[in-house]
């Protein structure tokens, strides 16, 4: 794929170049950030295989484009290198919000950028955490769109692979509301709780006596400002959205027990008991994928078509893959999920909308 | 202390019993359980030396009755032990809240009754997993208030310490804001997480991408929701008002993302991060204790006048004990705090209240 450039080298895009690294030992890396010490040390950890001074630099030779910047830097610094990537390249970002990056993403390289959000690690920590097994049998979120270039999806689709990580399809929207409801929601509730266990004022030493309940509900409070700030002004409307069926739930508890009504509590109780069972519960069966293979209209909006759907019916899209004809006109889709059930049912909805769907191996 | 009663043979009245029988192997313990396989199995264990079918005929000979049942149901075993617990026995409880509970006992039992809340295990869990170690290096809260009897207290305290746990007095109101604070609010939050995050219904396959934070933040909404109604019901207005402040720090930040006040926002997220980081941070470096003695006057109403006071000024009071002058009249009351600051601090505001300090060993 030619040289791949990293503007961004701290946990994240460090973790990558050593990953890059291992699998090519040949692999040209360049690397860029805005910290000139955390790029040397990059270099130095073997992360990168050289460094340049600015982003134009750092992709100017680039196959392939990856921003691991923190969330709110990456719009400016998509505009900064639309004039010298090259027009053959894919890019590809790390942000934990999607929608407003991929839109800008798309408004600068079209379908060659391909938003994506691995679910490893985090923005913050610095190049001296990075390791080249962060993302170890990991998900890592890919959110294609309808102008999404096939080959360009598939070069990132084989980065990820590369990283041991396995790809999840989901449209930027609905990463963002996903991501709000758990993750950037949590992060404030996390908050509140501890804000509303200090405020008394009184007991401050009491505090202390909370028990693994409290330590668990309130630890990830502790994370850095800065980082949740540019992740929370990343996803506004579904942070805000997320905020609001929180404070619902809260005012339906308050209420339950202001009017003594204790069958409604435990009915509430039981079905939040029941929603983080089941979640969390089956660690020990991983389903086998099943495969799907479809021909497709090789024009644009395929990708969009075959992940909305996948994503209306509640099926994960493990992986996706396009190979072109090389007569041009039509190609072939491979997309793997959860087991044979989600296999036939997306089968079914997929040629519903037309498609001819054939099971894979 | 003669005989130990103990109703309710599950995972906290099971732990006792077999914490007494170790530290002393001819205590006779006699139990009673509403479920009598589980007071059987208890004597199978060897946490009880024998079992009543009647809680009645349990608490008959015994010099300290221990309720370890679930706290909805204190009140009416209270009421229904009154006539048969000797006239100089202590009588303490270990439920999750103490107002309520505290004002029955006291109705039924005076100053004999201390209000106990042991801060390890729970009150779901049975006899199976009960163990003698359960509370080693635990705090216990003990809830004496104007009315408590020295005689009374000092037999829950040796009880305590006896379970390899440390005393930590609050106001029962108090622990009940606290409790609801560091407890009860969080297990609503968690659940109001879960219930937001799983009211999607479009991408439920997806929640399980969840990474840790998530899965810390709502891990107690898996609790039992009985257990949770009867904490919940016997401590509404704490809990209501607990909800109210976490309502009020959700509306904040919601109203801060849709004004955009991003630096009103880093700061909200860093008081909660030095919060959260300084009521957990010290784990490392335990406080020696510093012991107060006072010469009090003999009455009632002391014990409750130095807790409160203490409380006032956010110190934790680990150990207290009064010993009664042999003339009567007036008593020697020995207390420990964390720290020679805190000891000195709590000495000039009892000095203040005419009480004459002097510094402890």
């Amino acid at each position: 794929m030619g040289d791949v450039a990293i503007l961004g080298t701290g946990l994240i895009g460090g973790s990558i170049g050593l990953r890059i690294r291992r699998e090519r030992p040949a692999a040209v890396i360049v690397g860029y950030d805005g910290d000139p010490a955390s790029a040397a040390r990059a270099l130095e950890r073997g992360a990168v295989t050289t460094t340049k001074e600015t982003p134009e630099e750092a992709v100017a030779g680039a196959g392939l484009v990856v921003l691991a910047l923190p969330v709110d830097r990456m719009a400016a610094a998509l505009k900064g290198i639309s004039g010298t990537v090259p027009s053959t390249s894919a890019i590809t970002d790390v942000g934990s919000a999607k929608t407003e990056v991929v839109l800008r993403g798309e408004e600068s390289f079209g379908g060659r950028f391909v938003g994506g959000h691995p679910m490893a690690g985090s923005e913050q920590g610095g190049i001296e955490s990075a390791d080249a097994d962060l993302f170890e049998g990991a998900r890592w979120i890919l959110t294609p769109t309808e102008r999404t270039d096939a080959a360009a999806y598939r070069q990132v689709t084989e980065l990820v692979a590369s990283m041991g990580a396995s790809v999840v399809a989901l449209d930027p929207h609905v990463h963002d509301v996903l991501l709000a409801r758990i993750s950037h929601v949590p992060q404030i509730v996390a908050g509140a709780v501890v804000a509303a266990a200090a405020s008394g004022g009184d007991q401050p030493a009491h505090l202390a006596l909370a028990a693994n309940g409290f330590r668990d509900v309130t630890r990830i409070a502790a994370s850095p400002p800065d980082l949740w700030v540019a992740i929370l002004r990343s996803n506004p409307e579904a942070v805000l959205e997320g905020l609001a069926r929180v404070q619902g739930g809260l005012a339906d508890v308050a209420e339950m027990i202001r009017e003594e009504r204790w069958d409604g509590l435990r009915f509430w109780l039981e079905g939040a008991r029941v929603s983080r069972t089941n979640l969390f519960e089956k660690p020990g069966r991983p389903v086998a994928t099943a495969s799907l293979v479809m021909l497709v209209p090789d024009r644009p909006g395929v990708l969009a078509e075959v992940t909305t759907a996948a994503g209306k019916m509640g099926a994960n899209i493990e992986d996706l893959r396009i190979i072109h004809s090389s007569e041009g006109g039509r190609g072939r889709l491979e997309l793997s999920v959860a087991g044979d059930a989600e296999a036939e049912r997306l089968g079914a909805v997929l040629e519903g909308l037309g498609y001819h769907v054939l099971r894979g191996d």
